[in-house]
């Protein structure tokens, strides 16, 4: 294959898929849309939010879009750039390691904008998303491991262009604005992780969201572009990549599909609304407390071991508020061997509960070099080990390489409601109505009936 | 200096500056105003523009800031992107060699927005106009050569950045919420080179505005964010540039507004509209046959000598229309030789007059690599002869290596008055009023009639 080829053999491949044929996909989308809102609801009443929201106002605009768990319509663009930042407000969003990023935060706000404009199929909705999370994917191998390392923030750079396919796909463009499409989203590919740890990081989403959409739009309104901005020197993988076309050419296109990458390796949903470096310690806990029924009064010690620099985004040991316990292993450690639920209202602005905050002297952290991570733990490379030493001398050990939720470890049908049940803060019936409409989504009614669920406003 | 104070320096020496102390450099910014609006009212028509209407009208939005020459006003981030695009679609706007992009068509359209809501003074305006440029030619020199070769539009990756200081300059922002803001630009900041040639290429100025818009609001809003882009291996340079931190540092900070860039070397003021590879040709043409008197019926053979590769950007040999022919330097040669006006009139969807078009056939273009380039040739490297031979058999000649308009070639006032004129389509009242305006501005009234006056919507 001719390195020019690229982007009119990822613009063909993406038109020319059915990934309804698939259940295994259209099943994982589900799961996809109902952890992606849980995410979002979850962030609702994020300061962030609040002061985009002022921006937005100040622009005015036609009322064409809900935006997730605010009860409001704003236009089709600004919808995308209000719904991207939602659901990654609070990092408690869907990862695919392909991607080295967040894929359904910036293509599901996009297909919200269609699907509240344009009233297609929940079926091509959910198609066009696992499209969305196929091209993601397969940028994220493309473009290489150097890419990420350097300083682009994956989620962004690649999201915009996979979100445009996606968009793109749902209104079933021709092969020529397809090609297009894909060359005005990667014009405006961008996004630093120099913002890491900002409200910035996740306004990313939505910036590549917007970036997405109004591709789609000048498309549509036959705006002329280049149809090769894939290849070449010059081109997104030449420019934001190493410069290996071949691993460019072969990672892009070859078995698109087979099977779909929102199966295999699939999405990583978060259990948790915290870092997802102490997800490890968490799930050792948790297990701990259960499997040894641990009182928090029979608790001498507790040692967390990582390998070296494996708490390095843990960067809170004496939290003051749950907000602040999100960087804190010790605070999570605490809360699930006090029998706390590691859920939302425990990461609050709120202070600290007392024996929450009495507990957490009895914690410390260590590393070990010596212990090798296993092969197939996630993120590569990590580990961490619980160890708690009861007053009576005896020591309990848990130790956990991959938690719960990522590749392998699937969250269940169930963990998947409890999170949006938190996140909808204790009501049931709708998170219930919710994974109902999603669980069946088919029709156009169902989808609208999903747009009008995802805008209700109830406050947490 | 560490390079982990580079936001730090452009923030204070952006803030610290008094421009309006400067006579030359407000002279400077009157006349780049000038030929910044001639260029947009020339392209007012371009369908390129028509189609981002529909776009934005479709989204709604606040009446809130003029677009320029079309009679009626859209909402704040909206205008920057109508007005980046009309700025920069027929190529006709300023260039500046140490930015090697464009600096008005990014940085005015995005203060326009801002004088429109904040209602600044014409001085704070026009103050606000030369940091623009200050910044953005030493982002260019800053970052490298490589910058541009790569594959970067300078003036869509380094504008954003400029035209938000230039913003916040004239909000008079906090040394944090500047440093901020230049964060939010940088990472915002996109735009490929592999879209020269499409509608998309002028679009890019817009989107930089946009970006630089959105930034200083979120910043206003309190949006939280990294004060440190532009530093380290992760930042800015370090990602977008070549890793030369030390020239990095040297040259955005030292001798800042010592002279201003935007007097030395100066904007390049472009005085036809049409592609700049045929202005040597063009001057060198005019000269002919005003020195020597010739008829174009005495004219036998017409022969273009370009340096190799001179011509790549002149694609047509054989246009049919006026808008083909801004691409082609036999048709530029063939209207002045034959005593057409190189104006706007002569490059639109017209087709050919017949005495051009019978004409053309004895243009023809060679090359000649052993004729070495002056060294102040402009750009670097170039030249054009034209070699004109008479029915009696006589060759006149004439070499041109640096066009009128150049940086050491300036437009004189009383050309660009033309180009405003022939802009609005004769009507010198209009040109008059607006050359008076922007000769005067000094208070709040003069900006707010500027603005009136260059939404003036009469069609061409």
């Amino acid at each position: 294959m001719n390195e020019s080829m690229l982007t009119r053999e990822l613009a063909r491949l993406a038109l020319s898929s059915h990934p309804e044929e698939s259940a295994e996909a259209f099943a994982a989308a589900r799961l996809g849309v109902i952890d992606f809102l849980a995410s979002s609801f979850a962030a609702r009443d994020e300061e962030a939010i609040a002061k985009l929201w002022r921006v937005v106002k100040a622009e005015g605009g036609h009322a064409q879009v809900p935006v997730i768990g605010q009860g409001e319509k704003v236009s089709f663009l600004q919808a995308s750039l209000l719904n991207g930042l939602i659901g990654h407000a609070l990092d408690y969003d869907d990862v695919h390691s392909d991607v080295r990023g967040h894929p359904s935060t910036v293509i599901l706000p996009a297909l919200i904008s269609v699907a509240a404009t344009e009233k297609p199929s929940g079926e091509r909705f959910l198609a066009a998303y696992v499209i969305g999370v196929e091209t993601m994917a397969r940028l994220g191998q493309a473009i290489g491991p150097d890419h990420y390392v350097k300083g682009w923030h994956n989620t962004a750079t690649l999201g915009g262009i996979a979100a445009a396919v996606a968009a793109a796909y749902l209104k079933r463009f021709s092969q020529a604005a397809m090609e297009k499409v894909i060359g005005f989203a990667a014009t405006q590919a961008s996004g630093l992780r120099i913002q890491f740890g900002s409200e910035m990081k996740p306004l990313h989403p939505g910036l590549a969201a917007h970036a997405a959409l109004l591709s789609l739009k000048l498309a549509e309104e036959g705006f002329a572009g280049t149809r090769q901005a894939l290849d070449g020197q010059l081109g997104f993988f030449g420019l934001y990549g190493d410069g290996d076309q071949d691993r460019a050419k072969r990672l892009l296109v070859e078995g698109w599909g087979e099977p779909w990458k929102i199966v295999t390796p699939g999405l990583w949903f978060k259990r948790y609304p915290f870092c997802s470096a102490a997800y490890h310690a968490a799930d050792a806990a948790v297990r701990l407390r259960e499997k040894n029924k641990l009182s928090p009064q029979d608790i001498e010690k507790v040692e967390i071991i990582f390998p070296p620099d494996g708490d390095a985004a843990l960067v809170e040991r004496e939290p003051q508020t749950g907000e602040e316990g999100r960087f804190s292993v010790e605070y999570v450690v605490a809360l699930a061997l006090n029998g706390y639920p590691l859920s939302l209202d425990n990461f609050t602005k709120a202070p600290l509960a007392e024996e929450i905050k009495r507990f957490l002297p009895r914690i410390h952290r260590s590393y070990d070099a010596k212990l090798s991570p296993v092969p197939h733990a996630v993120p590569k490379g990590r580990f961490t080990i619980v160890a708690v030493t009861t007053t009576d001398g005896t020591t309990y050990c848990e130790r956990i390489d991959r938690p719960k939720g990522a590749p392998g470890q699937p969250l269940s049908s169930e963990e998947l409601r409890q999170k949006l049940e938190h996140a909808l803060a204790g009501e049931p019936d709708r998170a219930e109505r919710i994974i109902g409409t999603v669980s069946a989504l088919k029709g156009k009614e169902d989808l609208q009936q999903l747009l009008f669920l995802l805008s209700i406003t109830s406050r947490l």
